[in-house]
């Protein structure tokens, strides 16, 4: 059976409420009806399997009634007859009417426990693995950097700026997720003119820069062409805007992509921040890992938005644990106002690993001593919270660091 | 310009709250940056155009602090160099970043004022008049239905329930938007023993039933190897649940489609329930639109959902309003719970328009003198509330719709 749980909120009776849900999304509609018959709902109705009662709400999480109202955690089991192993089909048949029930004042999906139908999905093609193979990061966490400023820079203009980061010694750099194909930096010149740069260093260096274009379109055909693009002129990566596109647009680029790829969940916010509504991040990712997610990125330690550190904490461990087997694990990308001195605090609280990507925009760009001093620094910052140091003692033998201490304030630990 | 316009909701100034989420949008980042300078920001940068301060309100729509919290509609334009004319794009940069944005406790799109660009889009392909065409029904509304129960029947049985409705006089019959292919129904088979019914019917009858099969997949191929399926059994028409498969599969599958795309929304209300939060069907229905939804359901007077019918009107307009030409009204599909008795509010406070399909699942299937006398209630009432009559003059001369006033209650006018 696939299991689902939900949170849910009414000010009547949150079994009866189950109940209603369960029978809604499977057999049920607002009238009796004859060929609606016990042999056929046995067979496919929903099943209520638990439900525990939480504590009561002063105020609903929908401003329709006034509180106290009732919650509970419902789980419920879903015929596999009724989704197979297809994700839209999950998504309608478990979530499609929830959100629309009468005498519901909040609901959201919790997990998913999926069948082996679901193993059935290619899963990321690169991950952990790959993406340490494609940056040559056997080790340590994988740097990356962000162009800035995100939108107006023509290709020439971007190329400039990836010379810099590529000289200052990031792993990985990638397109602001807002960057697609602007009438000033039409993707392919774009292409064309950063791919020349990281070829360019790679040959002087030996180290291969790892490039991710935003190829996102609503038009998977168009960002098929950008695909094809990016492969023809050796590059190995590509942003992908997943709310933007959508499941089926993801699953169609998986099947066909060379590319590792990254996801920015832009929109997101939208079906998490309100916790009574949406969906939990445990549940939501697990869908995109299973399209094909390679590179998750799932904000950090003192975010610039709304999202609370034990929520990112939770979500490291989310993109990380596998759902069927450990290939379907993502690459976590901690990101968002990053900067090294959350190294400290990250470390101590994904479980002292260093398997992660490392993403600094204006912590690198914004570096009182420039860009290399900012990859610096947030090298060192990652090699003393490895090592067990305090920040402190990790500024004291790197200046860059002292420096961004400096600018941005001393970490917490 | 593109122009979109939010509901915004702070505890501190909302005029600052528009600056900032038109930076973030746009050029800006947490920290100052040398590149961003101010010729950069002056062409690229989102532009804060009107701000209209609202009543405040006394608790936030997010529950993060407490109340009052001020509100106010903003206006931002942002340059059509940055979007062009993707909807993936469009979706990314005017919204990609609101929903997470720290200091805002509601945020809602209220609509989109879209450039000539956006115009290229296909749009829907059948409309009205297709949708009229196709079914032969040349005036009035076009009467369907829906196989209920929704799952669990075979495709013999679904076939069974076919034959039954197109005898009821019905023009239009759907899949339930959770019937896909589940493993007792494969999409397939069921395609083969539906259409055989509607051939038959028409071969003996004259007419061509619409029937709409539930294509949808979160894999772009196998939804389009199920078009073609259809195609191939001379069906013309698909239900599509937009949501579950995301817009670049529905650009994908418009782009090659022969049939006549329903959509189904489920998944929806998560982003609209909520006043405070998401989005309003105003703004979102012109993608789907765009994207080409020929049908749209949404909802009805006295719906089986939590939305209202006041909402209900506003979407009839909605999707019947041009964006650019009338070519790109969408058929609206009055659905959820409807029997007939809503015809006469529904024809008084939508225009008093009889374009429209009129979907009863329940109502025909659950009429007490059975399903023919459901669409023959449905077919009188609609007839009566076009000539003016009230319920109870409907009912004088109709004894099925004086039926169904007895099942279902009086309606109100």
């Amino acid at each position: 059976m696939i299991r689902v749980t939900y949170l849910l909120e009414t000010p009547g009776d949150p079994r009866a409420m189950a109940e209603k849900i369960a029978a809604d999304q499977s057999t049920g509609t607002f009238t009796d009806l004859p060929a609606e018959t016990d042999a056929l709902r046995a067979r496919h109705a929903a099943r209520v399997e638990e439900v525990t009662l939480l504590e009561p709400l002063p105020q609903p999480s929908l401003p329709e009634g006034a509180g106290p109202v009732r919650r509970a955690r419902a789980t419920i089991a879903f015929s596999p007859d009724s989704i197979g192993g297809d994700i839209a089909a999950l998504l309608t048949v478990t979530t499609g009417g929830l959100f629309a029930a009468r005498g519901l004042t909040g609901m959201r999906v919790l997990d998913f426990d999926l069948t082996p139908d679901f193993a059935a999905h290619p899963g990321p093609q690169f991950g952990l693995e790959g993406s340490r193979r494609l940056t040559g990061v056997a080790e340590g966490p994988i740097i990356a950097s962000i162009i800035k400023p995100s939108l107006g820079l023509t290709p020439d203009q971007t190329a400039e700026v990836v010379r810099t980061l590529c000289e200052a010694g990031v792993d990985f750099i990638k397109d602001d997720e807002k960057m697609m194909s602007p009438a000033y930096s039409p993707f392919e010149a774009r292409v064309d003119a950063v791919m020349a740069v990281i070829r360019d260093h790679a040959q002087r260096t030996g180290k291969r820069v790892m490039y991710a274009f935003g190829l996102s379109s609503a038009d998977p055909d168009v960002m098929m062409r950008r695909h094809d693009h990016v492969v023809a002129r050796g590059g190995n990566a590509a942003v992908v805007n997943i709310n933007s596109i959508g499941p089926g647009a993801m699953a169609f680029l998986r099947r066909r992509s060379a590319l590792c790829l990254h996801a920015h969940r832009n929109g997101w916010d939208l079906l998490t921040r309100h916790p009574g509504l949406g969906f939990e991040f445990r549940a939501w990712q697990k869908i995109w890992r299973l399209l094909g997610v390679d590179q998750f990125q799932i904000n950090g330690i003192g975010a610039k938005y709304w999202e609370g550190d034990d929520s990112f904490v939770r979500s490291f461990a989310d993109v990380t644990t596998p759902i069927f087997s450990e290939a379907d694990r993502a690459l976590p990308v901690v990101c968002s106002g990053q900067w090294g001195g959350q190294a400290f605090q990250t470390w101590a609280r994904t479980g002292g690993t260093l398997d992660l990507m490392y993403l600094g925009g204006g912590g690198i760009h914004g570096h009182p001593n420039g860009p290399a001093a900012g990859v610096r620094a947030i090298r060192h910052a990652w090699a003393a919270a490895g090592a067990g140091l305090t920040p402190a003692q990790a500024a004291a033998d790197c200046p860059d660091l002292a420096a961004s201490f400096q600018r941005w304030g001393m970490p917490a630990t």
